[in-house]
């Protein structure tokens, strides 16, 4: 990772700049929330966009869901979450505090332990041997380590009775499993085929943090491959390749990226992989590859009772269909593209430029639209107009011409319009482009093509 | 509206076709959730980016945010939302179940009595009088009237105090105020201006119903306008009309849709105003212009301690902007362009057909790609991989082409590309219009661009 990018930085351009403001933040802000702002809505939109369009539009295999936040209960049995899912945390009897064991032990360590095999006795141990402290008061006076639920829990309560509880879905993708059904039967799909879908999760972290690495309410992008299980490792590597293509053409460099196999793998799988990238804290998750086997289709039919085989139209075959997950944080990949965008640059002037590079196609703004004199406003106002209809644009008449360049490089736009006396004699205008800082001319009637051609997706 | 159109068959129809599912279904649904299938999560977020395009992108006053679900909990003791949101309700002794008492009123007169200005003693004798009955057992055997806050709670339970309740929010808009001063700062946006948003609301509804129209889970569309109160009731004229021709631009027709001024208004606001729409269940609120006075932001800079002020720049003026509220429900408006899209006609040939006349802009699928006979399969594949770069298309090679134009006329496609024997010699296909099923000839490299300019949204 260059050294230029700090997470710091990010998180003080993300706020100066409108792409991220911590959440209810005149209010002390809240639990590691995020609010996007006007900038970073844009940013995060266009990244779902390309996702959907790469995953779902151009697949003729893949088809689309959103499925309600709030399910049914017996969902979350059937996943295994009410039962089996959660962190080890022990609590500080000093101070108050709840922490992660495995993540005590890690940061203890610099990262050369991994807790992830040990038991609870063993990371108990390992934490009473090596003296490890509470982070925040200092002292060492844990419980002993329990399960922490992380889903959040509400209720009905229609009927005064405590006991209908309602989960905030910790993952999305159950929202494709209890549609199996209904997807295959409207969409006649033959297996192979995938499910996707982007939604917001919930989960109560213990500890939340690095900006929008980790946090309480995330947003998935991910989508569940079905499929014969003669088939599944060859999907399974098909995924690995697409789901590395496309953060690599969204702009993440090669060398910022790199495949983690799973050393452990769930009872049910066969293989499981991360693509880790190199954020400014150091290699982490980005997105999962996971073989599921025939788990979850098993598991929902035992608890609703209902039939989820597929009916091969040709073999006459039934069966349960295995499932490739293919998953990504759209949050994650946002804190990862700011990461990577961002750079600083000598001028030939000896200033430096703040720059995020940002792939045109999802860059906030498309284009800003510069008049060069105050009195040169109306005809830049008919541009904005014209252009507006087809991209996000900015308008910006405040300050000498270079300071607002430096504002727009600073949000990634790709393109600014100046307008200027010569606009006025023969309908043309400079435009610069953000990478180069080079300006050519061209006539306003070119101009929307021009651009179009330029923030495509493909 | 047309008689042909019942809820009922809404329901089937985005049932069998893949438009929207019960929620959870697989486990007997969930308390009124629906979940997208794969054509109607296209159709949504259309609708969403239909919204965004002409309230956002092109309106240059107007910036985006995406604010977290959920909030710091004083939001909603500043919004008044702890204190006094809620329904008045009553438990049936008998059967258990939970009612409102303005609807059981509105219900058991057809209409006729409206219980809006009613006090709880006045419902508590109306019901009384009337012998109003539990709609559920048919017994009368109430309990009082209490309020029924519909907010769901949760809570971050971290240092395992009880205390630290959660909201999953009901409304939005509170993203927007609390934002107010950093969207303001970095955008160093003029008053007036809009902070808009989409996302997610949550509400705990005792009695949801009517499909999409009243769910505990919705999505609502809405800005928030800020400005000085001297330009307020002009402001809030505009949006009355911009928002009426939103709706009638998106294809509701104008004999559908009316103004209904609120009788009553908080003691902050100048005026309020619904757009109802005919739904077959009969006029209802699709969505609201309000007036809000400086209600709001002087709320949040009385729980925050932070000075909300705009200092406008020529005049040196300080003071609390006064808010224009416009918002509307994706979800409602997703139902009410169903039931306008909705159509049975009857062909020459005596048959009916069912079609979905959904403005191309909106439609799911904007072209669908149909080879005439299975060998032509190869052909047919190369115009969908070329045309799903740019639209979301259909692939179907399945019964005969007559039955084929169906299932797309149902789902609102507007075209359909039949590929056959001279698309081989002479690069042509037909393209048949889903409204008019008139069909003509155009060589596959017009195609792109024939099907881009029809369903553009301006």
């Amino acid at each position: 990772m260059d050294k230029k990018v700090t997470m710091d930085k990010i998180v003080n351009l993300c706020k100066s700049r409108g792409f991220i403001f911590p959440g209810s933040e005149i209010y002390g802000g809240f639990a590691n929330t995020w609010d996007f702002g006007p900038i970073g809505v844009e940013f995060k939109n266009n990244i779902k966009r390309a996702w959907w369009k790469r995953f779902v539009q151009e697949d003729p295999t893949t088809y689309g869901v959103d499925a309600a936040i709030l399910m049914n209960p017996t969902v979350w049995q059937a996943s295994g979450h009410v039962e089996s899912f959660g962190d080890p945390k022990m609590d500080c009897k000093n101070c108050k505090t709840r922490h992660r064991a495995d993540t005590l032990i890690e940061a203890h360590s610099k990262g050369k332990i991994s807790a992830e095999g040990m038991t609870n006795e063993e990371m108990e141990a390992y934490i009473e041997e090596h003296d490890v402290k509470c982070p925040v008061c200092g002292k060492r006076d844990f419980t002993a380590i329990r399960k922490f639920n992380p889903m959040f829990t509400t209720s009905r309560a229609m009927t005064g009775d405590a006991s209908d509880v309602v989960y905030l879905r910790p993952e999305t993708c159950q929202g494709e499993y209890v549609n199996f059904l209904n997807v295959q039967r409207t969409t006649r799909a033959k297996v192979p085929f995938a499910i996707a879908q982007i939604g917001k999760s919930f989960r109560n972290e213990i500890t939340p943090g690095n900006f929008l690495f980790r946090t309480i309410e995330f947003e998935q992008m991910e989508l569940q491959k079905f499929c014969k299980d003669s088939d599944s490792m060859d999907i399974y590597n098909d995924y690995k390749n697409r789901a590395l293509n496309f953060v690599e053409d969204l702009g993440l460099a090669s060398d910022h990226l790199r495949y983690h196999d799973h050393d452990k793998l769930a009872h049910y799988a066969k293989a499981a992989c991360d693509i880790q990238y190199l954020f400014p804290m150091g290699w982490q998750e980005l997105n999962g590859i996971h073989h599921r086997g025939t788990w979850d289709l098993s598991r929902h039919q035992e608890f609703s009772g209902k039939n989820m085989n597929y009916l091969d139209p040709i073999t006459n075959e039934k069966y349960l269909p295995t499932v490739i997950e293919y998953s990504i944080g759209a949050d994650r990949l946002t804190l990862a593209l700011l990461c990577e965008a961002y750079d600083e640059e000598e001028l030939e002037n000896g200033e430096t430029r703040v720059v995020m590079h940002i792939l045109p196609a999802l860059a906030p703004y498309k284009v800003a639209i510069l008049p060069l004199q105050k009195n040169l406003s109306e005809k830049a106002k008919e541009v904005y107009s014209m252009l507006s209809k087809e991209f996000m644009c900015d308008y910006d008449e405040a300050g000498s011409i270079g300071k607002r360049y430096r504002r727009q490089d600073e949000i990634g736009t790709p393109f600014c319009v100046t307008i200027d006396f010569d606009t006025l004699e023969n309908n043309t205008v400079t435009i610069r482009n953000r990478d180069s800082m080079e300006q050519i001319r061209l006539n306003i009637d070119e101009l929307a093509k021009y651009i179009q051609d330029s923030v495509k997706f493909n």
